[in-house]
């Protein structure tokens, strides 16, 4: 049956690259209220493709771009999958090679892939679960049993539905445990289950001072330059050893145990390649640590964005009113993003001069996830993985946040297994993002490995 | 025979709003190319009306727009006279209170004014020297003697005629010293003379770090991040009082003399008044000086602008490729642009780290201007100006540069004496521009006094 179910897949490989492509011709950049109407779009195309698989699936609205939720009914373990269809915008769209809705499948050295916003993350990942179930579907005649499907549209954009949605339906949602999609594979060969997460907490906020844009001629000197206050406030984040000085900041870091830390050695982390892939050749985190560690067992603090006066060609002498930056701190352990964040905000309002005040754009938070690994269907899924693909799976780190994670955790109860098949040159939230063709195929075959020792 | 010039100009007072107002109807913005005809228009109104009163005057074209040049003949000290008849663009004209090229007198509570773009800057303030000619004209048959005009249309758009034309023509300009009438009083009842301008010198500049965006996720930690680079840079740039720290920085800067300082501080600058107007309350400059000393006397830094990473709505995880900044100085004294734009440079590029790269959009400089005030001819005009005002005439400085006060000395080897009779509420540059009648009655007057003092 598990042959015949991989079969089917192989067979209807161009019919699921279609399918892929179609989702993502669909621009559905969640950030920017332009594209609300596509995000929805997005939604619909997917609620149609389940229901043609046999799912019971619905467009949930929401206050923000809506959920999609499918359920295979049955008996047996219930598992929740998670993905999200919303995308990052696309500028700089100057560099892009190709219009970044217009996907193509391309051929690289490394083999065929999938050129688009969204090909990797994560259109082109939840579309490999999808695959898998209409292979089962195709070939069983029925849907692996009890599978729920929740599908976000606001991912990318800080989830503001998804805590009231997940507090709504949760009854509905709850299940033994989750498989979620959004993360990536360690290297071509070596598939990857991803047990520690980082968290994430950002702020993002406006210094004013005079109540218009000055001239420098008439008011250069006497009048404060809020551009001179962010930035002395942005560079006394760090010290000179690359540890970040907010205090109670590193309440909650331990260090990563020696057996992690064996395991992480045996990856042989190419920090060199890492690093010299995109221009760089000296890991700049905390100077105690090693770039691995720096990426999945150290937090950070990270000016995402800073603007402030004139931006535009050619030249201004303007004392501008205001200055903005998004600042955003990647947590790990038991760090408490919420003690951070006021942490945080205490540093800038004690460091602000006279004359200046503040505003934020409030945004969540969210903890670091450890997973509990020695779960049996870790193991399984460990196993469906290592006769997938050419090496053994491992268990890895990841430096981003899946908040999803958490809030499964908070809300319903449920731990998460996090498998995907994304990599690290898919330049995702970049320009000319991709998705290797290898990465859909082997990743829908996967699932249906995994699928099969699961249920 | 003074007197009677000064009764001939209160006589002829509505004839000269008249003509003020024709010179003011014609739509002469210079940053504007579908302006073009009429900039020719004003220059070919203005030769007229010197031809008129003696001047032999010409249009002079340009690969811009055109010059007016006259002159009037005669022994004795040769004057030049500056003025500028293009005028800023009216957007955004939904904030006139009138059609901003159909001038009128309006009656304010601070007394008559006439309301228009241009009748500020810079119109009204040159016809008020021309006013001054055709009184002489008019009473004595003759105009005051080796008077030379030179009138530009593009000092709103960068004067990129200026250079070239005063080089060409340097023999027929070059004068003992120019009249330059682009400047203001102290205030309503107080004339002034500017005697010292700050120079200024920018730099626009991007610092580069990854090849490309990268994901705070992925890259947090071991990738530098160049609005972190950039923010520690522009942070450094002063000391907590204030103090610019680049080496070499104060190198011919010098205090202020007490002749002058006794003057300024019998000025009474209302400090709370000028910060409190723009919302602030603090002179934030070297905390050593007074808020004037801060404008007229100390060089400043400033970060007009920065920019990096993501700064639209919502949030983006980026860690950008680049960041980067404006900064400009404000020069006093004899400090050396060259050699401060090498300073900041050397600052930069030793500050940055490794991985990093930095590359520049030049831009020029130009340093501070310090008039000869112990020449006769400012004893001279200040004793003109105080028996035409209620207080004394004052030397003040200006914050901001007027580049024409430089090329005069560059190109003509000759030094301005900078006299206006603008007030801080004119609103030039700004909808509902306007002049003072007294300005523009008792400016007049005033030049008949300097022209007769001086020629």
């Amino acid at each position: 049956m598990l042959n015949q179910i991989l079969d089917q897949l192989d067979s209807d490989q161009d019919a699921a690259l279609a399918r892929l492509f179609n989702l993502l011709r669909i621009e559905s950049v969640s950030t920017d209220p332009a594209y609300k109407e596509s995000c929805t779009a997005a939604a619909d195309w997917l609620v149609d493709d389940l229901k043609s698989i046999g799912f019971e699936a619905s467009r949930r609205d929401t206050t923000g771009h809506p959920m999609v939720v499918a359920h295979s009914g049955g008996s047996g373990p219930h598992i929740l999958f998670y993905g999200h269809y919303d995308v990052q915008p696309v500028d700089p769209l100057e560099l892009w090679d190709r219009p970044p809705f217009d996907p193509a499948l391309e051929e690289t050295e490394n083999g065929k892939v999938i050129r688009g916003r969204g090909a990797s993350d994560d259109k082109g990942q939840l579309m490999t679960f999808i695959e898998a179930c209409r292979a089962f579907k195709t070939v069983t005649g029925a849907l692996p049993a009890n599978i729920s499907i929740l599908l976000e549209g606001e991912e990318e954009s800080g989830s503001p539905s998804l805590i009231p949605f997940l507090k709504e339906n949760a009854e509905e949602l709850r299940a033994d445990y989750a498989l979620v999609c959004d993360t990536g594979m360690w290297n071509a060969d070596t598939p990857a289950i991803t047990t520690m997460l980082r968290g994430l907490v950002s702020e993002d906020f406006t210094i004013h001072a005079a109540s218009r844009d000055l001239h420098s001629g008439m008011y250069g000197g006497p009048a404060i330059n809020p551009n001179r206050v962010l930035a002395k406030l942005l560079a006394g984040l760090h010290d000179e050893t690359g540890r970040i000085t907010l205090p109670g900041f590193y309440d909650g870091v331990s260090e990563v145990s020696n057996y992690i830390k064996d395991q992480w050695e045996n990856l042989n982390f190419p920090v060199d390649e890492f690093l010299g892939d995109v221009g760089l050749s000296h890991p700049a985190g905390e100077q105690a640590y090693s770039a691995l560690e720096q990426i999945w067992a150290r937090p950070t603090c990270d000016i995402n964005g800073m603007w402030g006066g004139y931006t535009g060609a050619g030249f201004k002498t303007v004392l501008p009113a205001e200055a903005s930056a998004k600042v955003s701190f990647r947590l790990v352990g038991e760090q408490d993003h919420v003690a951070i964040q006021a942490s945080f905000r205490k540093y800038l309002e004690d460091g602000l001069p006279e004359d200046c005040s503040i505003s934020y754009r409030a945004k969540d938070g969210a903890g670091a996830t450890n997973m509990p690994v020695e779960a049996p269907y870790f193991a399984a899924a460990q196993r469906a993985l290592s006769d997938e693909w050419p090496n053994e799976a491992a268990f890895i780190g990841c430096g981003g946040s899946i908040p999803i994670v958490g809030h499964f955790q908070e809300y319903l109860g449920m731990d998460s297994m996090l498998i995907g098949f994304g990599l690290e040159d898919d330049q995702i939230h970049s320009p000319n993002e991709k998705y290797n063709l290898s990465s859909f195929q082997k990743g829908a075959r996967s699932w249906v490995r995994i699928l099969h020792a699961l249920t």
